[in-house]
């Protein structure tokens, strides 16, 4: 029996692994092709033992790797596979459960009934809510999206704003809709007068976008899409988790009268990746749009399956990580780690608010900065390519008003007030050094 | 410190539970609602111990699991998590990648095109597909036949068989596409001559479906779709995994010339749940589909990411868990695991054939029995709610030519002959067995 030796190898590879995230560099350091030329260009013959495994995972893959669990991540959107996550994803592999009935796994079903219960009243959504899982918010809009299709067969246009994000306009090829852009303002949120719902079935409204954290404004939203019976989904995949503190609901006014809302627990809620929520008040119509019962899947009972609202038949068991985790936390332990980053996220602002020669270019409402060099495009493009060069910190960028801006996202819970000055620190010494001859 | 000790707890768990599973009622014995029942209505304020959690998995939760894990579950298609699987999703877990672009994760990206090269030789595939992960075969084949509407936007039909899977009748509601049926012969495989496709964009033919595990003929049906540029799918999602075996390579003659091809890891390749391989020989109409890059995605680096060609933006390191599942069993660990399951649906279906009262009702070739009690389909379909009832095995059915069927699925590793010829036992001894009165 080597699962308990191979197990306890395995525990000890990931603890280590946390322990010494910090000091390895973020951003993977290889070239494109570089990893694949390391590894066999074919499969062995016999079994390998899976020590193995963990020595090539070290010596061949973590310089491959760009480190999400370093507290120096602050690109894209920052999150964090917490502990009680990763055990929880142990012994969701353990138990190899597969949702495709509710039969195949009563407990599947309804903890996912329950942990999507328990997060909307963390998050002060309505009572009554349907909600489940999708891999990813990609899917989850899509969804979504298909369902409002399905409710309004003769409309066939999406309203969103150039800040939507890019899973919107993939959603609408998928599903053969037309993404009319709505203008935006000053403050890169959709400006909702007029707003032009002709032909439209779902206006997306966003809680955090992607490049800037911009709000929408639900509550207009929400009053356009009533009076016009046109679906609004609430894209706060990264946002939404903010509003388990309560003195962020004000970001949120509004969404309780969404036809859906997402939100990613991978990304700020300590949950690893796959974990994305959706709920709905409208479940007939996703039902509408996703249901199909073959011969081999009727049974007695008169349950309806996850799968019914879902484009995927079966599913994984992610609804245990992610009650293991909203208990492991608790509403104080996540509320603590949400206003952690956005403190930090503050504070970032405010050092660079402080120093001559760069800007903050957007508002910031959650732990999202916007800011640039006051330089040329190419200047700040190079300065983002040289931190990150560094292995120092790992930051992202976005284009604004056509101006390039660095975003610095803190969202990994094991960040803190030290890592977020050693990458400001890392960001004022490359951006005064020569950039190196091209 | 408590991850390292609540991590040899979990672990300790997972073998343990590993260890006992067979003995474990195999359908889970619960009534709906009752687990949510004794779940609590509100989520925690302050943090719990994880040790909780693992508390209330054996005190709350494990009598609502159906238990995929375990031997005498046979129904559906049973699968395995094997204990490398669980353990590379440890490290998954831990290292919490999200595959965007290459560079968020080049291990991710280089590790899924590997595992997929790999698996390809494995059965046997030709050289030069472009393969990639998606979490079900759902998703997959919906993928390929967006890929495949993307190609002949013309053509608005997909030709299959009413023993296709449901999935492709899903993905032709999401993607508006008619489904026409094409007519089987006697075992359940679509009758080539006459095939009609006009208008059709995509064929798919299947290799062991989900009610018989019949095979349609993939030769014909390939030249059909070259002749016409038609896109043949391919479903493997059960079989394909028992290509690995040449003596069973029979079967899949053809497939080499498909457009597209699924075959589902987390099924009969004893990796965990979510692991569905695509390949494709026409990579460029599922970018056509699905690539799109917006500006805070455009890096500096050319190197097209995994999302160019999936609906998905973000991916998690499935690939991770493939390739160390190839690793730790080899070539020679998954010919072994599948020559066992069909020799052990063999002697299923020799003690079937002998016993006076029941019969064979559709052509074996791999691990699935299709049998049923010469008697009426009310006796049958009473007859494997008892068995399923007993706890002592899982079986499911589907109905042929309008009558009921049982279905006995060999897949998991574990399975023994003793568990199938315990099954059977069961079977018997509930076949005699007066119906308790209604």
């Amino acid at each position: 029996m080597t699962f308990r030796e191979d197990g306890a190898a395995a525990l000890e590879w990931v603890a280590s692994y946390l322990e010494r995230v910090r000091e390895l560099p973020v951003l993977a350091q290889v070239e494109p092709g570089e990893l694949r030329g390391r590894l066999p260009a074919a499969p062995p013959e016999q079994a390998e033992p899976f020590a193995d495994v963990l020595r090539d995972l070290d010596e061949v893959l973590l310089p491959a790797v760009t480190h999400w669990q370093s507290p120096r991540f602050f690109a894209y959107f920052a999150n964090t596979g917490s502990e009680p996550g990763i055990l929880a994803d142990l012994l969701v592999a353990g138990l190899n459960q597969v949702g495709i009935l509710w039969r195949t796994s009563p407990a599947l079903q309804e903890v996912e009934e329950v942990a999507l219960d328990w997060l909307a009243q963390l998050l002060g959504l309505p009572a009554g809510l349907h909600g489940h899982l999708e891999d990813t918010a990609s899917t989850a809009t899509m969804a979504a999206l298909a369902a409002a299709r399905a409710a309004r067969p003769d409309a066939r246009i999406v309203v969103a704003t150039e800040h939507t994000h890019s899973s919107v306009a993939k959603a609408c090829r998928l599903l053969e809709l037309e993404l009319r852009l709505a203008p935006v303002d000053e403050t890169f949120a959709l400006r909702p007068e007029p707003l032009d719902l002709d032909g439209a079935c779902a206006v997306v409204g966003t809680v955090g976008t992607t490049s800037t954290g911009s709000v929408d404004p639900i509550p207009a939203l929400a009053e356009a899409c009533a009076r016009e019976s046109v679906w609004l989904h609430v894209d706060a995949a990264y946002a939404g988790s903010a509003a388990v503190c309560p003195e962020l609901r004000g970001h949120f006014a509004g969404w309780e009268r969404a036809d859906s809302v997402v939100v990613n627990a991978h990304k700020w809620l300590l949950t690893p990746m796959g974990c994305s929520a959706l709920w709905t008040r409208r479940p007939d119509d996703l039902r509408r749009a996703f249901s199909l019962v073959p011969e081999y899947l009727r049974v007695s009972e008169d349950v309806p399956s996850l799968s019914e609202f879902s484009p995927a038949l079966g599913r994984r068991f992610r609804a245990l990580t992610l009650w293991t985790v909203l208990r492991c936390y608790g509403r104080q332990g996540l509320q603590a780690q949400i206003r952690e980053a956005i403190r930090l996220a503050a504070l970032f602002e405010e050092l660079v608010r402080a120093e001559p020669g760069w800007e903050v270019v957007a508002p910031r409402h959650f732990s999202l900065v916007c800011f640039r060099r006051d330089d040329s495009d190419a200047e700040n493009e190079a300065l983002l390519e040289r931190v990150n060069a560094s292995g120092e910190a790992f930051l992202s960028h976005t284009r604004l008003e056509g101006r390039y801006a660095l975003r610095l996202a803190v969202g990994n819970a094991r960040t803190t007030e030290d890592d977020v000055r050693a990458a400001w620190e890392v960001l004022r010494r490359e951006a005064g050094r020569a950039p190196a001859p091209a």
